[in-house]
């Protein structure tokens, strides 16, 4: 079945140590997109500017995603410049530009509206709401969020959480949400305020999910070598939509091999700056890949 | 097959921000020697002074531990105070008094010298050799080890790493000792330097085992409330090795499960102070854990 994917799209302008990249296609949608891709039918909502580059449209187009909900507007694309330190697990942000995306109200297509699985990835609450109002009853819904919108957009946070299926958001986000420091304790707390799977990002540590199967303990992929960690955590949550789409049966059996792809496509994603990378993927790289976190986590 | 677990023996005074209890006893051997009781014979070397409580001595004994290689000295016994921060993962040494410590030199009773298991727990390198210089062939060693050793002892330890079976030490100490921030990458370095088998700590994200079966990433037990984790890592590699001494066929196969075993086992070290909760622990309690570490890590 398919998916229906909102974020941002952007032109992330990233540094790390070792390197410097100019205007990547990036974004959490984009990385969430090209993400499921790889396993269901993805339609893609966002927003640009005319200053978008045709190359990414067709890189889009290339992992088959449906641009009808993709908006053009006279004026910039957001456009974000980062900073990775040495370590790689913390980022600066050197610049913010919203450009087009300031004024971004998601207007879905009718077509659209009957998605079955909606993936709300990182995007102001608000509109994460917008377009949760205009669908028509999506059989799983999961939201993203950032450390930003716990900040300034506390309200439609919590309100957004008595709305979906299953909430993801990174440890140290949990750990400022619930006021708690361990992230088991964290995630109880988090289901008391709405959703019934909590999907606890670790990064590098992996990921943990905690619902009525009770708790799940998602490694990463091990990798000797990250290139630029942006769009991982995005990506993970689109491999996990887009392969619990492809699914049958309950969400909630299929969330622990779900995460499990989102994990690999998400090692991916650290190998290359931006999506350069997870675009040149096959799906037999993500299969091998899986079948090694097999046998890295037998015991 | 028995197991002989060689390092510190001493009184541990612990502050954490909810609560202080002076004088229990820890020490890396203490620790190890404890949890490896629950698989195998142990045999404890290390040095107290003629102030330590016969309460612990008992305590030992209620655990099985051969005490035949425990010195008692004229003096005081090794007392260590620190102070953890409220995430529980950093701590601060508030006072080191070594007493009796200072000028222990471990001498193995004849009985002891063919011990097949070998642990050196966290000691300082020259002390860990001095040990391996007495054993007749041991058939599987295992060294531990810590920050201080790296900054002081370095030469020592190197020299160590090309005489152990398997080299245990936590994420920070490995990128230090590797020059290097990939923990994946680290564990490679490691293996140049001498030991065939590298376990890499990263306490509440579990531990990683690089060997010529390939990588495994060994879950920690998920808990709701850490107590005092002092003692956590000790805990582990002692469970490892009683429960490795325990097995039959190559060490090798049999790691990934000794790893699991000394994961639960260093699970309960961290719900009590000191060892005040390993102690009341029966073998039934380590076997469910086991079991549920196998139903949390299942896809």
């Amino acid at each position: 079945m398919s998916v229906l994917i909102v974020g941002s799209t952007a032109l992330d302008s990233i540094k790390t140590p070792k390197a410097e990249n100019p205007r990547l296609l990036g974004g959490s949608a984009s990385h969430a997109a090209v993400a499921a891709s790889f396993f269901a039918p993805v339609k893609l909502v966002g927003v640009v500017g005319n200053d978008f580059p045709a190359r990414y449209v067709k890189l889009y187009r290339k992992h088959g995603i449906d641009l009808a909900g993709l908006q053009i507007e006279e004026g910039k694309t957001f456009h974000w410049s980062g900073e990775y330190e040495v370590n790689m697990n913390r980022r600066r942000t050197l610049a913010t530009e919203l450009g087009v995306f300031e004024k971004f109200t998601p207007s879905l297509p009718d077509t659209h509206k009957s998605t079955p699985y909606l993936l709300l990835a990182n995007i102001a609450p608000a509109l994460q709401h917008h377009v949760l109002d205009q669908m028509w009853k999506p059989k799983f819904v999961i939201a993203d969020t950032m450390d930003l919108w716990l900040n300034i957009a506390l309200e439609d946070l919590l309100r957004l959480l008595k709305r979906v299926d299953a909430f993801v958001l990174n440890d140290s986000e949990a750990h400022q949400l619930t006021q708690c420091d361990n992230t088991i304790e964290a995630a109880r707390r988090i289901h008391k305020m709405g959703p019934r799977n909590v999907i606890i990002k670790k990064g590098e540590h992996g990921s943990l999910l905690s619902n009525r199967e009770g708790l799940f303990l998602c490694p990463a992929y091990p990798l000797r070598k990250v290139v630029d960690p942006t769009g991982a955590g995005d990506s993970f949550v689109g491999g996990l939509m887009g392969h619990l789409a492809s699914t049958r049966g309950p969400a909630e059996k299929n969330l622990r091999r779900a995460m499990i792809h989102g994990s690999v496509v998400a090692s991916f994603c650290c190998e290359g700056f931006g999506l350069t990378r997870t675009t040149r993927v096959a799906r037999r790289d993500i299969q091998r890949r899986v079948k090694e976190l097999e046998a890295l986590a037998r015991f």
